[in-house]
C-alpha cells in the first residue's frame, strides 16, 4: 500500500486560524492545530507603541500573527500525523473578508515599519472594523448619484466592512499611509503572497468584496475619482485587475517558507479564499439550488444559481464567486449564536447558572434543555433578531431587536426559545425571498458550531422553514474546503484533483443524521412567521421608523 | 396635660394585616404591628382538606386569618404605645377589594362549616382571583346587549376581579354553596361586622366593585336574571340596599370583641373601606383636582371631580366614593413593582446579584445604581408597559410586555431603566386620558412602597410626566388613613372630628421632599412618549392584533 497523500487546509479565523491536514484519497483529517493570535483583535490600543486608537468601531488586526499561526500548526500538524514532506501536496488558506492592509511593494506590511508603527490606519482592518462608515455611506451616495450599475448586484448597498470603504478610510484619515503604501491587499492574498512569493488576488475577495465581476471587472476610475482625486487610480496603482480562479494555483512554496515550515519547496499553493465560500464544497454541494448555511455566531447563506439575478438583501452575486460555472449568492443574518451569547451574558438569573454548574453543564445547554420542552407558540412570544441590525433582506444597521409577549410567568428559557425562533424566522424570510426572486433553494446543508452543539436550535430551523436540514461531516469545514482547493491547485497529475467536484465527490461528506420537518410544527410555525413578517415589515420598511429614531435620539438626553 | 387620644387603623392587604395607632391630635404614629396570614394567599390546594383547586388563575384566602390578625396585632399596640382601652376613640379598616366571601346569616363563613370546608367556592376570593373570567364576560356581554347605562362609568367593561363575576361563579360551579350562602359579602364589610356586630355595606366597595351608585342604586332585576335565573334577586337576597357613607359610625365594638382586644366595648367603629381609597386624605388631598397614587406592585391613580364624566379606561366613577361631595375617579396600571420583580427574578446575570450581595444591597439598588447614570433616551430601548395586561386606557388583558431597541451591547441596567420609563410613560398616559376628558390632574401626590425605595424612579416619573411629585409623610399611608376614618367615626364630640378634612389638616402630611421635573430631561422624554404612544395605538387598538393571536396560538402548537 504506497502511503497516503495529504493536502493542508488553514483556516484564518478572527481569534484564530486553524491548520489541517486532510488525506487526499479519503478525506480523512489526519491532523489539526490551532494557533490564538498574539494580539488578537485590536480594538483599544496598538501593539507596542500603546497607541489609542481613535474610535470604538475599530478592528485591527496583527499582520505578523498569521505567520505565527503558519509556524504554530503547520510543524505541528506534520508531526501529528508522521507525514513527511513530500506527502503534502498542496497548500489551500481561507481567509475572514474583507480584511485588507497597506504594503509596500514586496508585501512588507506598513505597520512594521518604525514610520507606521504607531498609525493605525498602517494596520490591518480586520473584517468588523466599522470605522469606514462615512465612506461606505459616500461609496453608496455617489454610486447611486452616477447610476453605476453594479449597485444593484450588491443589495443595492455596499458595507462598510468593504474594500473600498476601509481603502478610503486610509486616504482620509492617514494619506501618507495610503501614499506609502504600494499596494493594498487582502489578507486572504497576503499570506498566498507570503507562502509562494507571488502577489496574486483571488476572485472570492475581489467579485464580493471589491465590486469586481467577470464581465465588467473594477467600477470605472470616474467612479473613484469622484470619491476622492486621489482615489481615481487606486485599481491600476495599488491592486490588480489580474484576478485568480478559485482553486487556482498561486504558485509553489518557497524555499524560505518550505524550509520555515518543513514543507517541500514547489507544494502548491492554491489562490486565496474566502472562510464562508470554501465550505460550499466541503458540505458536498458542487451545483446549484443548494444551500449552504454557515451558522455560528452570524449566519452566512450562500446558495448557487445559473442566472444573474437581483435579490434583495442579497451581499452580493458574483459569477464563479462561489463554484466556477454558476453564479454565487450570498446573505446573511448578521448576529444570530451572537443575540444568544447576549442573552446568557445579560439576562440568566443566577439561579441557572448555579444549576448549571451543579450539573456540570453550559448555560445554553440548560436553557436549551428547559427550551425543548416547550411546543411551538407555546411561549407566547415573539422577537425580531436584530440585535446587531439586518443585514439580509432589509439591509439596514439600524435596526434593532425586539420581543412582546411577555408576562409576568415568562421564564428565562422561554425567551431563550424565542430568540432562536426569531433567527429562524430570519432565515426562513432569506429562503423566501430568494424563491420567490428566481434563486431556487432545493436543499439545504449546514456547518458552523451551532449545528455541532444545538439539536433543538436544528430541529426548530428544519420546522419553521418546512426544509430539511442536513449537517457536514467534518466540523472544520472550512479548513476542509482549503484543503480541498489545495488538492486542486495540486491537480490530478499530482495526486490531487483537477476539479472541486472531484476534490468534493471524495473529501467531503455529510452525516447520517439530518434534521426532518414535525408537519404539524411547520402549521404551527407558518401562523408564527406570518406574525413575524407583518412585525418585519411594519419596523423594518418604514411604517414604523422608531428603532431609527430612537438610535437618533441617544445623544440628545 | 391630658392624656393623647388614638385612633386605630387596620390595613388588610394581600398577605399580610397591619395595624396603627395613631395619635389624634397630631397625626403621631404611636404603634404599629404587622401580621402575616397563617394561610396566605390560597392558589393551590385549600387548607386542612388539600383539595386541589381547579386552574392556576384561583387566588383564595382564608377568612379566619383577618380575626387572627386582629388578635396578633391590636394588643400589641396598645401594648407598644402604653395606651389604655379609653385612650382608643375609634376603630377603622381598609381591605384589599373586591375580595368576598359567602355567610351564613350570622356572618358565619361557609367554609368553616364541616359541609363546605373542601369546597373551593366556599372559600374567600381574593382582589386577584382570576377564574370567574367567563363570568365576566358575560356580564359584559349582557350589559351591552340590554344597554345597561351603568357600563360607561366603569370604562365600558367590569373586570372579573369584581363582584357579580365572582358572585356568578359559585352559582355557576357550586349552586349548593350558592343556595346555602344567606349573605355574600365583601371581606371589608365583613370584618365590621365581626368587630361591630352589625352587617353594614361601604359606599366604596359597593361602587367600585358592586355597580352600584348613589342616583341609581344596583343594576335592575332583569339584567341579573339575564345572566342566570337563579340570580335574578341577588341583591336582595344576599347583599342590602342600605349602604354607609365613608367615616360613618357603622357601631360600637362588642363586648366579646373588646374583651378579645383589650379595647373598651361600644368604641367607635367605622363603615369598612378599601386600602387604596383611604390613603387619599391620608395624603392631605380632600379636594378635586389632585391626584393620589400608590405606587407598589401596581399602581392606582385617584382624583376627585365635580362632575360626572366617563374617561376611558376608568375603573370606575363613584360619587362620594373617595371624598364626600365629589365624584372619585380610579384608574390603574395592573403591574408596576411585578414587572421589576419579574426582571429581577428572571432576567438579571449572576454578576449583578453577585455584586449587590458583595456591597450588601439589593439586586433593585444595584441595578437603579447603574440606570440612574444613563440620560433619558441613551438606552436606546423603548417598553411597552403590559406584562400583566393593560387596565388604564385600554382595558384588555390580552395586551403582552414588549421592548425594542436591544442590541449585542445592551446591559441589564438598560433594559431596567426602560422598564422604569416605560411604567412612567403609562401614568402619563392615564393623566392626559383624565385631562383630555375633562377632569383636572393639577397636583399629584404619592405613597406606596416604590416611593420609599426608589429615588431614581420618582425623578424619573416627574421628568416623564413634567409635574411635581409629593410623597405622603407616613410610610403607612393606608392604615393611617383608615385611622383617620376611625377618628371622624367618633366624631367630634368623642375628641374625634366631623369630616375627613378636618381630620387630615391635623393627621396627615408630605414630606419636605418632593420630585421635581427637569425641563431639558422632560422635553426628550416628550419625544419618547409620543413613540410609546404610538406603540400603545398600534398594538392597543387594533392594527396589530399580534399580542392576542399569540395568546391566542399558545395552546396550538
Amino acid at each position: 500500500m504506497p502511503e497516503p497523500t495529504f493536502a493542508l487546509g488553514i483556516d484564518y479565523g478572527t481569534e484564530s486560524a486553524r491548520a489541517l491536514l486532510v488525506d487526499v484519497a479519503t478525506g480523512d483529517e489526519v491532523a489539526t492545530a490551532v494557533y490564538e493570535y498574539a494580539n488578537g483583535v485590536i480594538t483599544e490600543t496598538l501593539p507596542d507603541s500603546g497607541t489609542e486608537l481613535p474610535a470604538h468601531d475599530w478592528a485591527l488586526q496583527d499582520p505578523q500573527d498569521y505567520l505565527r499561526a503558519l509556524d504554530a500548526t503547520v510543524p505541528a500538524c506534520l508531526k501529528e500525523a508522521g507525514a513527511g514532506a513530500d506527502q503534502v501536496i498542496g497548500i489551500a488558506t481561507d481567509f475572514t473578508a474583507c480584511t485588507m492592509l497597506p504594503t509596500k511593494a514586496d508585501g512588507t506590511p506598513l505597520c512594521t515599519l518604525d514610520e507606521f508603527h504607531a498609525e493605525p490606519n498602517a494596520w490591518v482592518k480586520l473584517w468588523k472594523h466599522h470605522a469606514a462608515q462615512p465612506e461606505a455611506d459616500r461609496v453608496n451616495e455617489t454610486a447611486r448619484r452616477m447610476g453605476e450599475g453594479w449597485l444593484e448586484r450588491y443589495g443595492g448597498r455596499i458595507s462598510s466592512e468593504w474594500f473600498f470603504p476601509k481603502a478610503l478610510q486610509i486616504l482620509d484619515e492617514a494619506p501618507e499611509v495610503y501614499r506609502a503604501a504600494d499596494r493594498l491587499i487582502e489578507g486572504a492574498d497576503w499570506i498566498i503572497w507570503q507562502l509562494s512569493g507571488n502577489e496574486t488576488r483571488n476572485l472570492c475577495t475581489a467579485g464580493y468584496k471589491a465590486i469586481w465581476s467577470k464581465r465588467d471587472g473594477f467600477p470605472p476610475k470616474a467612479f473613484f475619482e469622484a470619491l476622492h482625486p486621489e482615489f481615481a487610480e487606486v485599481i491600476d496603482q495599488k491592486m490588480s485587475r489580474d484576478v485568480l480562479a478559485l482553486g487556482a494555483r498561486a504558485g509553489g512554496l518557497t524555499d524560505a517558507m518550505a524550509d520555515r515550515l518543513g514543507l517541500a519547496p514547489g507544494t502548491a499553493v492554491a489562490a486565496g479564499n474566502v472562510d464562508a465560500h470554501v465550505a460550499v464544497p466541503a458540505c458536498t454541494v458542487t451545483g446549484p439550488g443548494k444551500m449552504v448555511m454557515i451558522m455560528g455566531t452570524s449566519i452566512c447563506h450562500m446558495v448557487c444559481g445559473t442566472k444573474e439575478l437581483n435579490v434583495p438583501g442579497q451581499c452580493g452575486v458574483v459569477e464563479d464567486g462561489i463554484l466556477p460555472g454558476l453564479y454565487g449568492f450570498e446573505a446573511g443574518q448578521s448576529a444570530v449564536g451572537d443575540i444568544f451569547a447576549w442573552f446568557v451574558r445579560s439576562c440568566v438569573p443566577a439561579a441557572c447558572v448555579a444549576e448549571a454548574e451543579e450539573r456540570n453543564m453550559s448555560v445554553h445547554e440548560l436553557l436549551t434543555e428547559r427550551a425543548a420542552a416547550y411546543k411551538p407558540a407555546e411561549t407566547g412570544l415573539l422577537a425580531l433578531d436584530w440585535w446587531n441590525g439586518n443585514r439580509s433582506v432589509l439591509v439596514d444597521a439600524d435596526l434593532t431587536g425586539l420581543m412582546l409577549g411577555m408576562h409576568l410567568g415568562t421564564r428565562p428559557e422561554e425567551m431563550y426559545r424565542a430568540i432562536i425562533e426569531a433567527t429562524a424566522f430570519g432565515t426562513y424570510k432569506i429562503i423566501r425571498t430568494f424563491e420567490e426572486h428566481g434563486v431556487a433553494v432545493e436543499e439545504i446543508y449546514c456547518c458552523g458550531g451551532l449545528p455541532e452543539r444545538n439539536d433543538l436550535l436544528m430541529q426548530i430551523y428544519s420546522d419553521v422553514t418546512g426544509r430539511e436540514f442536513k449537517i457536514a461531516r467534518s466540523a472544520q469545514t472550512c479548513a476542509l474546503g482549503s484543503a480541498m482547493h489545495g488538492a486542486v491547485a495540486a491537480g490530478k497529475d499530482a495526486g490531487g484533483y483537477d476539479t472541486i467536484e472531484d476534490a468534493a465527490a471524495r473529501m467531503a461528506g455529510i452525516r447520517d443524521k439530518t434534521y426532518k420537518p414535525d408537519p404539524a410544527a411547520h402549521k404551527v410555525y407558518e401562523k408564527l412567521y406570518a406574525e413575524y413578517d407583518a412585525l418585519h415589515d411594519h419596523f423594518g420598511r418604514g411604517a414604523s421608523d422608531v428603532m431609527k429614531r430612537l438610535k437618533a435620539l441617544k445623544g440628545v438626553g
